[in-house]
């Protein structure tokens, strides 16, 4: 058994609507210091033993993001 | 410059129908090997120097997260 995560966000150039709405509340509930905020998804996954790194990224490519407007990146845990 | 990134994930009781969905889609695409699938968020924050991680905890704990029904975990970036 075996613990990675995808990590899923908007590419530079793409507008991030909840993001500036983080932004914007955290502004207002008076937290200084804050330059910018993005918001993605975090996918979770629990695999088998043996599951390759490039059996994650054909997952991502095919399903967990959409490559056009987002980037992607696999972190293995333990 | 500073960045850090917020994970929120769901707590352990808690349903995840979007993991679900996303587990049973993966399956649907003939990937093996996958136990589990569970959804969350990622928040990406770019702050300015002297930010205290007690700061953005505050922040997870006032807006980001819905510490009920959500754990969050905050890492740091460079």
């Amino acid at each position: 058994m075996m613990k990675a995560r995808v990590l899923v966000t908007l590419k530079s150039g793409v507008l991030d609507p909840q993001g500036k709405a983080i932004h914007h509340a955290l502004e207002g509930l008076g937290f200084p210091g804050i330059n910018d905020v993005r918001a993605g998804k975090l996918i979770e996954l629990d695999l088998a033993d043996g599951v390759e790194d490039s059996a994650i990224e054909e997952m991502c490519r095919k399903l967990l993001a959409n490559t056009v407007i987002e980037n992607f990146k696999i972190e293995r845990l333990g």
